[in-house]
């Protein structure tokens, strides 16, 4: 028997998405998204949920682009403050000590540091309520070669991402290795 | 200096849920899925995104309602299973030994072996290529009462989920606490 806790925004795991936008003028913003994820196989495309109060809003509205920069445990507490501060009031990346580099394909800078950056033309703009969900077609992923593994795929192990976990609002490392996908479950019955 | 990848749907962490559904002739159908999540706080919201091809979509369509069930380290073998066999062929259930139980609000049942189940009634439906993205409102969480912390809220910890790495093709547990959200950030600079 289940006891009911509301309707609520709790599932896990989320990610700490760091969303790179220019605004008008051409300044570079970095904002923290745990609202964010894959949504297409093809083509690859991911969204970012924002609120319209953000000052990245705007920017995605403007310039039909950004990236998805993923950040390393080292870099925790930059990440937090990716989510806390607003690019109307403050240059975040100035503040950190990180630096913006505008990204090839799409009009929108990442964060250098990070070891795993999507760049992100818009595709698909969805109103659900207090957010606003943007869907991007990913035109390239981007990586340290440090975190590639022998098959030049980026390692989650290598990368480090950050896992947040909204019942508790914290953040958590990625643990150990449980299993292969699409194979494991073979124990239990050949695909039919 | 970044190395480029390909535009993959690689990032990092990916969720694994099975999404609850019945179909036509009322037999519970759960099919594992990464690229889902969570896309408005207010009301609150979730998304999973789904082949056409794939027997959960129909379902979904007909009955307009749907679970997410989040299963434990405990059941890698069994999600993984939901992620490659199809209800088309065969009642997952049955060959899992896993449990479908019809939910309170919506029309679909979840899994009575997983610790955390959101219960949602279809909202939007968009249409981006290969994947239909579903989004669902929240109706109701529910969670076994061993995975609530002190306050009630359902702990990660405890819930123990797995976390799919799209280019490792691989399962990861959740690891070590890092630190509390919007706090650690702090020592970067106030909110402004």
């Amino acid at each position: 028997m289940k006891k009911s806790v509301g309707a609520k925004t709790i599932l896990y795991p989320t990610p700490v998405l760091i969303v790179g936008t220019y605004d008008d003028a051409g300044k570079a913003n970095g904002m923290a998204a745990a609202w964010g994820g894959i949504c297409c196989s093809r083509p690859p495309c991911i969204y970012v949920s924002l609120r319209k109060a953000t000052y990245s809003y705007g920017n995605i509205v403007a310039r039909k682009a950004f990236t998805v920069s993923v950040p390393s445990q080292e870099h925790i507490a930059e990440a937090d403050y990716f989510g806390m501060a607003s690019g109307r009031n403050v240059d975040k990346f100035a503040e950190t000590g990180l630096t913006p580099v505008r990204i090839e394909l799409v009009d929108a800078p990442y964060v250098a540091e990070f070891p795993l950056v999507l760049e992100c033309k818009l595709l698909h703009t969805l109103e659900i309520g207090l957010h606003t969900e943007f869907v991007g077609e990913v035109l390239d992923v981007k990586a340290d070669e440090r975190v590639l593994d022998d098959e030049g795929a980026p390692d989650i192990a290598r990368i480090q991402p950050l896992i947040f976990a909204p019942g508790n609002r914290a953040y958590f490392g990625v643990g150990e290795f449980l299993g292969d996908a699409f194979s494991i479950g073979r124990r239990i019955g050949e695909p039919k």
